[in-house]
């Protein structure tokens, strides 16, 4: 799997696209574009985005939607364009990789989220009866186009979820990545976004790139903070960045009360956590404890489980240092508990 | 995109398979299987063969019962056995590479035209709304086991199409091929083909090699007599192996007609046909023409379609030595016209 072509822009711009590339493009953001922009594409599908867009059940549909404004002589050397955020470019991507055995596939993240994330790396995905990412393919884009402008426009409340996402991969990456974030006081979510974005995108390049198709384990570090996350955004249709940034407090957590990460280490990181606002944010939220039979089913369909039933859950050592580990349902479940999550 | 390892078994045996691969297996060949050989499989899925089965409008009640079935801890290490015709390979080979983003695959090709042709290469694939494989990805099995026995429990009319891409390989690989076919006279099309299977296979291994992703054109030549093939599937339902061995003959007719291919050596290709009775069968059907709208419609969908509305035909001039060259959807039109197949 190559990387993909990465473009920064500070505004969104006519491309240059193929004058038969399929925009799919979420109805929500569709007020905020140029109308220039949209104008050259000649095809477009406006979906409403969410996990609803995933649903397998509806993919039939959209299909058949798609061949009846894409339909003439559409070869694998055409495009499509996916504007939108995670759910957007996780269904676009997937029809790319699939429509013809795979036409090209151009991502403009639309959030913070994705623009980090979900947009790198090739992972694409659809959801059978709710249970997250059952159906997928590995599909790099070809070019990934980030516009500054667009991501300004989303609500304050995306940002600090990407900043979630921000996080994560600074605790993967390097044991001064972290610190870096807050090096400049008094900036804006947005600010610390854009000015790191870059970095936390090659971050993941690198890991990926060790682990293009995830049969190693190693790109499975990428999944910190995602056990319990992927549980959380199942049962209570939380966002992902709010639940994956629930799913790392959870590991960080864990991993300090296994003894794995030092206390000094630990408020560090929660040190960081606080000053970038990401704690008051969490504590802001409430939820209902988990009956443990509906974690039990989440957790038994997460793509990170082993045949004998224990998943790979990703603890931290230190700062640029987590590692693998299995650990039984049961143990995860226990620690849920502890924490709060499920019921006793 | 590697070889799949290929084990040529007379009987069906009983193999060693992990405790926990899905069995994707055609209804009616059921009854065929020694019971000791179905009980190796924890996890049965028994299907219509057919294209019906690989609509894409049923593909999520597919997948919903897959995951009711085979629901455990089921991760990317596990694997789906195929056991059947082309479409259950085609549909089980899709099912296997985006379930889980990807399990492992096993091909039991229970027809001669898929154990010679569709359960190699790597090739899957859904339909939509009637149009054939527009849905698909490029997806190797990890090893393909073809039981002699199995084989001829197929009906003798399956043989013969078996046969068609038999020879359709014969043409594309070497000059001596075909007429090592006709070598020992009075042999049964099953003879034939239990003794050519291994060579006819190595020969699609070697151009797949060259271009597993057909992004480099060279392997459009296995779509040699594909182009009406696919006309005559869609439009008259007629078997995948009688529908290519015709667009076959009108490939041949077509590049002798244009001067590619001189009349001795046409002459010399007709013969080996009447020979190996595929002439006589094919003549024995009967078709009506078809409306040039109807003709277009499929053309259109056909994957080997550009973007300027023309499309990659297979010619041939001579014995080993084929080519691709575009030809655009009137000139099919015209041929198709000339030969009869379409109302004027």
């Amino acid at each position: 799997m190559r990387n993909s072509e990465l473009y920064f822009q500070e505004k969104i711009s006519h491309l240059s696209f193929s004058k038969e590339s399929l925009l799919i493009v979420d109805k929500n953001i569709l007020s905020l574009l140029p109308v220039d922009f949209l104008k050259s594409f000649p095809f477009t599908y406006a979906v409403d985005a969410g996990e609803t867009l995933k649903e397998l059940s509806q993919f039939s549909n959209h299909m058949n939607n798609i061949m009846e404004i894409w339909n003439t002589s559409i070869s694998r050397e055409h495009s499509i364009v996916a504007l939108g955020g995670g759910s957007v470019g996780d269904f676009a991507g997937f029809v790319a990789s699939v429509f013809k055995r795979g036409v090209k596939l151009i991502h403009c993240p639309s959030t913070w989220l994705a623009a980090i994330d979900s947009a790198h790396g090739g992972k694409t995905a659809l959801n059978v009866q709710g249970f997250k990412n059952q159906i997928g393919t590995f599909y790099a884009a070809e070019k990934v186009f980030i516009f500054k402008e667009l991501l300004l426009q989303q609500p304050a409340e995306r940002a600090v979820e990407g900043l979630g996402e921000l996080v994560k991969m600074s605790l993967l990456e390097h044991p001064s990545f972290l610190f870096e974030l807050v090096e400049e006081p008094n900036k804006t979510s947005e600010e610390i976004l854009w000015q790191h974005l870059e970095k936390a995108i090659q971050a993941k390049y690198k890991i990926v790139q060790q682990d293009p198709y995830e049969t190693k384990g190693l790109r499975k570090i990428l999944n910190f903070g995602h056990t319990l996350g992927h549980v959380l955004e199942g049962h209570f249709k939380t966002p992902h960045g709010e639940s994956v940034l629930q799913g790392l407090f959870f590991a960080l957590e864990w991993s300090h009360q296994r003894g794995d990460l030092s206390s000094s280490t630990y408020e560090r990181i929660l040190a960081v956590f606080k000053e970038l606002k990401l704690t008051s944010w969490l504590t802001s939220k409430t939820y209902q404890a988990i009956p443990q039979k509906t974690a039990v089913e989440f957790l038994s369909k997460d793509k990170k489980i082993n045949s004998d039933a224990s998943m790979d859950f990703i603890f931290i050592r230190d700062l640029g240092d987590v590692f693998v580990q299995k650990a039984s349902v049961g143990e995860i479940l226990s620690e849920a508990l502890r924490q709060g999550w499920c019921q006793p």
